[in-house]
C-alpha cells in the first residue's frame, strides 16, 4: 500500500480508543501535562521561549523545549529563529495548532471556573469514607 | 479564613498557569492519559467496569480502577454498586462530568479527524532534518 493510501486508511478508521491508532498519540500530545498549557498560552500570540517559560508556571527549561519540539513536529507550533542580535526564537501556533489550542484553552478555563465544585466533591467523597 | 472563604478566593484567582492553583490538578485529571478516554466513552451512557475496560483499548484493570476513582472523587463520575446477583458496578457521568466529557470528547474526535495532517507534518519535519 502506498503511504498516501495508508494514511487515508488510517483517517477513515481513526479511533483514539484503539491503542495502536496514531490518533491516540495526537490526543496524548495535545493533552500532555505541558502541551495543554503551552497551546493555551500561545493563543495569546507569538511568544519567545523565555516568555513561555514565565507564562507556564512550574515548567522546566527541558520540558518546555521538549514539549515545544513535539508540538512543532506535529504541526501545531511554528518555530522561527530570528536573525537579530541578540538571537531570538519566536513560537506561534499554526492554523492547525490554533484549532486544537482553542479547545484546550476552553478546557483550561472550564477547569478554573469549576474548581470549587471539584473541591466540594472531593470533600464530600473523603467525608463519606472517613 | 473559613473554608468557604478560602474556596471562593481560589475560584476568583483560579489560574491553571499557576503551578500551585488547584485548577491545575483539575485540568490534569481531565486530560490524564486514561481520564480523557474514559470520560469520552462514558458520554455514551452508563457502563460497567468490564464494558469500559473493553471500550478503552489498552487500559489495564489497575489504571482503569485508579482513574475511575480519581474521576469519582472529583465529582465527574458516579459509581453505583447494584445489589444484584451476580454483583454489578455501574459507572456514569455526573452533570459536572458530562460538561467536562463533552469537551474532551470533541478533542478526541478532532484528533481522529486531523491525524493525517499531523502525520504529514511529522514527515515534513523529519525530512527537513534528515
Amino acid at each position: 500500500m502506498s503511504v498516501r493510501k495508508e494514511v487515508s486508511a488510517i483517517v477513515r478508521q481513526a479511533d483514539v480508543n484503539n491503542a495502536t491508532c496514531p490518533s491516540r498519540g495526537v490526543l496524548e500530545h495535545l493533552t500532555s501535562r505541558w502541551g495543554v498549557l503551552i497551546l493555551a498560552v500561545l493563543l495569546d500570540g507569538t511568544q519567545r521561549f523565555s516568555e513561555l517559560r514565565r507564562a507556564v508556571g512550574g515548567v522546566s527549561e527541558k520540558m518546555l523545549a521538549q514539549t515545544l519540539q513535539t508540538l512543532e513536529r506535529d504541526g501545531f507550533v511554528r518555530r522561527e529563529a530570528q536573525t537579530v542580535i541578540p538571537p531570538r526564537v519566536d513560537y506561534s501556533l499554526t492554523r492547525l495548532g490554533e484549532e486544537a489550542a482553542r479547545q484546550v484553552w476552553a478546557l483550561a478555563r472550564w477547569s478554573e471556573a469549576h474548581v470549587a465544585a471539584v473541591i466540594g466533591a472531593r470533600e464530600a467523597y473523603d467525608r463519606a469514607r472517613s
